[in-house]
């Protein structure tokens, strides 16, 4: 028996709070001293072999986006597969950010692979519980987590996600699907294995999700660079607190410039002033 | 100036008729003789390199499914990379299936490798135009082309996309939306290059998607394994019985025992027997 992942995130943000960084590989960012003149799979393994350790100590989870490393074709593939396995290795758990979504065999592959790999995923819920149960079969079966997109946070999230179906909306529909595929898996600990991502951008969504989604964590991206501001993500924690991930990517693994030097150092300070603003933001959801 | 996917398909089309095969690469089903001994992506690129000789001469395109290809990890998606590369010499049109679907850099970086790779792709538009933006720069600047989901052919489809949005359903409103980014194209030969993906498993769709996507290609699988009938997509073509492309499978390169020496004929017949029956059912098209 595996241990349930929303155990095994429970008691990982207990020690470091909700904190997520989200890993979009851009060569062009990377530290100059990295692995000067490999080719860029290499570089962005050579950074992530250091960066890891340093995120370590400050935050719960990485958010590894395979699409910055697929650009690198199999070079990148392999790269994704040996940077969520340094991050586990660290004690980091693996948010894979596949958004992945396809059904009956094609779906169980894609399970296959990609919860091997990573702690959880992200799955996109058009084609319903078809392209979901695979992962739900692993999460029971082998302590894998899964996030669905529910309510994301660019600006045409509204052309589909905000359509009216009745009193509510297609996101709020999804919420109610991804609800129930969650209690499906049992519900053990309060929160399942099946959270849900919603974006940090629009906090008026935050509060309605979180009471459709009384089990189900929730992964915030949109922070940072997209606009959302931390402090307006505490209607997505519950009354003690719990039930969120905070993600930012760029304004954290982008926040020194090349050539400088000392940018384990800036990694590090960037790291822990994130999560502890992100415990901050918790603790606020608590006095609602 | 690149040629016009739309156009380019049209040409192949032409001179084929409309079938399209799947490549989901099983290694339990490949002949027993291919490559004996190697690993699995290795196992699977040399099927590919004779089977996509055959197939050449009978259909129009080949649609790789990237998840089986994923499901060896690096190694594999060196495999898919090789099986495109193939495909195009061969003449044959290729169309990642990837069903990706994400915003910002991150669709960006998608579209770059995967309308690379392939000459077009699925797309999942749960994102809306953010998510598609960046492959219809392509398609513009570089001949790609895109296949949108609307209309899924797996039974929990109706969960998510058949949801009512005043009169019409949630994948009638995913078809305005395709319409529309395939009128922004421009629409020089009638259909553009952005086309959509919808299941052959429910024919009393097929003919109103087809009036709300005038200028789209419609990508039609779930015939074959799936239960969906090869004469039930005539309503798909437009009068001229043109504008469909009937995708099957597992019934075309699963249709030999993986010990039978004479597999290459088998398949022979079978993608020669899919295609005249694909251009039956467009020519059927004409008599609406």
């Amino acid at each position: 028996m595996h241990e349930d992942f929303a155990a095994r995130l429970a008691e990982r943000v207990a020690r470091t709070g909700p904190a997520v960084v989200g890993l979009d590989p851009r060569v062009d960012a990377l530290p100059d001293a990295v692995a000067p003149g490999q080719p860029p799979a290499a570089r962005i393994l050579a950074f992530y072999r250091l960066a890891l350790e340093v995120l370590a100590d400050h935050v719960a989870a990485v958010k590894p986006n395979i699409a910055f490393f697929e650009l690198f074709g199999s070079a990148g593939f392999a790269a994704y597969e040996a940077t969520c396995e340094l991050a586990r290795q660290r004690g980091l758990l693996v948010i894979g950010d596949v958004k992945r979504g396809d059904i009956g065999a094609t779906a169980e592959a894609y399970a296959e692979i990609h919860l091997r790999l990573a702690d959880a995923v992200t799955l996109n819920p058009y084609l319903g519980t078809d392209s979901v149960a695979p992962f739900l079969a692993r999460c029971r079966d082998a302590g894998g987590g899964v996030f669905v997109l529910v309510r994301t946070s660019n600006p045409s999230a509204t052309e589909l996600q905000d359509l009216a179906v009745g009193s509510e909306t297609v996101c709020d529909a999804v919420a109610r699907l991804v609800d129930r595929w969650g209690q499906e898996l049992g519900d053990r600990a309060g929160y399942s294995p099946v959270g849900a991502v919603v974006g940090a951008t629009r906090p008026q969504d935050l509060a309605r999700l979180r009471r459709l989604l009384p089990r189900a964590w929730l992964l915030l991206p949109g922070v940072g660079a997209q606009g959302g501001r931390i402090e307006d993500t505490a209607a997505a924690f519950d009354a003690a607190g719990r039930g969120g991930l905070i993600s930012q990517s760029r304004s954290i693994m982008q926040c020194f410039a090349p050539a400088d030097p000392r940018w384990r150092d800036a990694l590090a300070a960037a790291a822990a002033g994130f999560a502890e603003q992100a415990r901050r933001a918790a603790s606020n959801g608590t006095r609602r």
